[in-house]
């Protein structure tokens, strides 16, 4: 249980480090622990043994870890301890920057050396990668510590974590409630404290929709920025790799890292625009279709505050036409469900192995498997023409991104399969999906950030939509929107 | 009827130009015509006359041209005559270069802006394009003479030309036979002196069948390298718009006005190294795969004397392995077959009017239809293999280009179904691709051009597969290689 965990509000500066309690410190910064290790305050094999006891004490409730490396961990947390020189050898003498001695998850279909990589499948339960994908050796070098292997929906395919084989992960504001998927235990994990930062998967939103649903901020990075090799599959030309984190903060320094090799202090990083406190820079669109067609009043609401705030922060907002978003949803489907079924059959797995998948994961492979040819290259002329609607919108009205909802629902019901919004059911993968292809399709960058709750007390999810492909402006523009609108804590877990 | 129709062989040099008769101009080089323009021994618009009195004359016995544009090439004639100030006028007051005033022929699935563009289909037989294709405007801008559009297979989808809607073209060795296709027309034409050079497309062998079905030179340019837009698509992924003529040197200035938009003087054209009478400095590889699994025996031979005579030259020829040749038919046909039928559906063209296909594009375009994306994602995986292994080969060995046949027979007969080739019988056009779709698949230039002829005097085809992207050595050894082994104008056409 998570018991007394209240983020302070108002903190002194210049006394908080010596006052930060144990779940204080879970919940800090990345930067400010960086500065603690740095300041010799806290060593990265305490913290990393203060977050193995978390998982240990929390896991259970949210099953957010298919597989935790705590031996790994202790062994990086000491070599960064090593590198670092805290703890009466002052001098440091190697500083990896930022994320040096981090404690980290990933995302289980992430390939690592030695490490159980399940992708949250039966069928690769016991494989065991031969090499660290590429994202993992950068993490690697920036010196995180990787604390475990974090639940998915199976393959990333559906938007649950409804797991059939590692069992549903939990939205840690509500344990009966998904934490949306795919890349939902990294969301609950980092919801909770139980890692500083996580690297997930963006396929159809399976970054964005949890960040959503467990009230942090999830990046979906341009098609391409970040390397996907070493990535169990999902639809190759979708497919994004990208971190959750609790602040736009910590997500740039986790991007920074993973996109751009750096060590977290920024090189090579192209800043398009030095922004401070105001968004008065940045010119927003509202898209006046699809969008707004199926949502619920109350995210509805939380929207239009958020749109509220970040007008009243600088922002210029207008009303956008892309009449071809309605497109979206049908082309992406049909490209995402055709590659999946290939890599699947192209694999070895389907159909042969089909009785080892999930219900939900075989019925959608079987689906893609009818699709045509002819069908799914008529899909890829509309993800073509939407591109250059899209591209067009922007360069006339001068878009810096588009400003929307993350998903049209707050957290759904495990096992729930119809979602009421209005006066109609709709499926709720379809509902959890919808808002978030279009940046796969598009492949611009996108961000989800929490924007407050519902009177349940669920998270809302705010999202911002590359206008190109920059997603530092995005990193922005979230950065100062949390500024006042800051990460809450979820909380106390319940038996 | 062609007669009295001999390339003189040794011509001296100093005087050729005042000895040569009409037939020697309909088949002298673009550059020479070039040269008695300037010289006023000839003018643009006596030259038009005369090619249209030959087109008359000889066109139906070939059925090479579906509409002559001898009104528009008078206007043009005129016009370059007046530019290049021809005829009592000495003074040039616009020289576009060697193309300027050279009748040309455009195969008739490029758009021309008001003249007819059937694409060798009944459904577009009323079809007249508001726009030129970018590569029209490019040879108009080269001051070349437009006669008219070629005959073609219907909608470029087949490697006959036995268009039923406009008639079969023939081969100008063998009129009961076909030119090849789908550029048949075109090549039909600049083998009989009824054009000086024509512009095919080549998707699976178009332009690189046809030439060597009728004894010249067809160069299928890297993917992308000349502008498509304008052209009705057969397979997007496939299609190359490129020359076909009697010399490589006659290919290079046709290439370069529509590669480069130069003015046939060469500007903007990368040279990767200066080749002089000689192929010392070429590296050339013949797959040990594929390419002579299903070969007539005079072909071989014919390849094989060949390969002597360009060793002879100084190239250096090894075997090469590229196992996944192998796969390039298969998934070749898939890729093709799906964007076609893709293309025709989305016209609105397929299937609802499919009685005004003829029957073999018809079936083929129900083929595409039934192809699944899981079908077409794997061809897009084995391409991508295909070329990764192409590449290797071609790094390790340092090798120019690949030299293959073009065909592994010469001209069938027209109608002829299945070709028997050793002891079995295999389908026509299966044949005809087989050997082609490599260079499609792997985007790469390549070249077919005349290597002697079968005991029957039909002509044999020799390929040039480009190593990489570089038109410019194809072009430089088929240069070399015709200076001592010379097109050769077909026989007497006899009723």
């Amino acid at each position: 249980m998570l018991t007394d965990e209240r983020a302070p509000d108002k903190r002194d500066d210049s006394s908080r480090f010596n006052l930060m309690n144990e779940t204080e410190l879970a919940f800090a910064a990345i930067a400010e622990i960086a500065h603690l290790f740095r300041s010799g305050k806290l060593s990265p094999v305490e913290l990393t043994e203060l977050i193995l006891a978390r998982i240990e004490r929390f896991n259970p409730k949210l099953n957010a870890y298919i597989t935790v490396t705590d031996e790994l961990a202790r062994r990086q947390a000491k070599k960064a301890e090593a590198e670092l020189g805290v703890r009466g050898k002052r001098k440091t003498r190697t500083d990896r920057g930022l994320l040096h001695g981090i404690p980290l998850s990933l995302k289980d279909n992430i390939c690592t050396e030695g490490i159980r990589t399940t992708a949250g499948s039966k069928i690769l339960r016991d494989y065991f990668p031969e090499r660290d994908a590429p994202v993992v050796t950068r993490l690697k070098q920036a010196g995180g510590v990787l604390l475990g292997k974090t639940n998915m929906h199976e393959f990333a395919y559906g938007v649950t974590n409804n797991n059939p084989h590692y069992g549903p992960a939990r939205n840690p504001w509500d344990t009966k409630r998904i934490p949306g998927g795919s890349s939902g235990g990294s969301a609950a994990a980092v919801a909770t404290g139980l890692c500083f930062g996580s690297i997930g998967t963006d396929t159809g939103g399976s970054i964005r929709i949890p960040a959503a649903l467990c009230g942090i901020v999830g990046l979906k990075p341009g098609l391409g920025r970040v390397d996907v090799t070493g990535v169990i599959p999902l639809s190759v030309t979708h497919d994004c790799v990208g971190p959750l984190a609790r602040t736009a903060v910590d997500a740039r320094i986790l991007f920074r890292a993973i996109a751009y090799g750096g060590d977290g202090k920024g090189e090579g990083v192209r800043q398009r625009r030095s922004i401070a406190r105001k968004l008065s820079n940045i010119r927003l669109g509202i898209p006046r279709e699809f969008f707004f067609e199926v949502i619920s009043g109350e995210v509805k609401k939380g929207f239009e505050i958020a749109v509220g705030s970040v007008r009243a922060l600088g922002a210029k907002i207008k009303e956008v036409s892309i009449p071809l978003l309605t497109q979206t949803e049908k082309a992406g489907n049909r490209i995402a469900w055709a590659e999946a079924s290939q890599y699947h059959q192209q694999s070895g797995w389907f159909p042969g192995r089909g009785a080892e998948y999930g219900e939900d994961v075989r019925s959608r492979l079987e689906m893609g498997m009818k699709i045509l040819a002819v069908e799914y290259l008529e899909a890829m002329d509309q993800r073509r023409s939407f591109i250059s609607q899209l591209r067009v919108v922007v360069e006339k009205d001068a878009i810096d991104a588009l400003i929307v909802p993350t998903a049209p629902i707050a957290a759904p019901l495990i096992g729930e399969e119809t979602t009421r919004v209005g006066k109609d059911d709709h499926a709720t993968r379809a509902l959890l999906l919808r808002l978030n292809r279009p940046a796969n399709l598009a492949g611009v960058p996108a961000i989800s950030l929490p924007c407050g709750f519902t009177a349940a007390g669920l998270p809302i999810g705010l999202q911002f939509i590359g206008a190109e492909r920059n997603e530092q402006v995005l990193l922005d523009i979230a950065d100062i929107y949390q500024r006042s609108n800051p990460f809450r804590m979820p909380p106390n877990l319940r038996d």
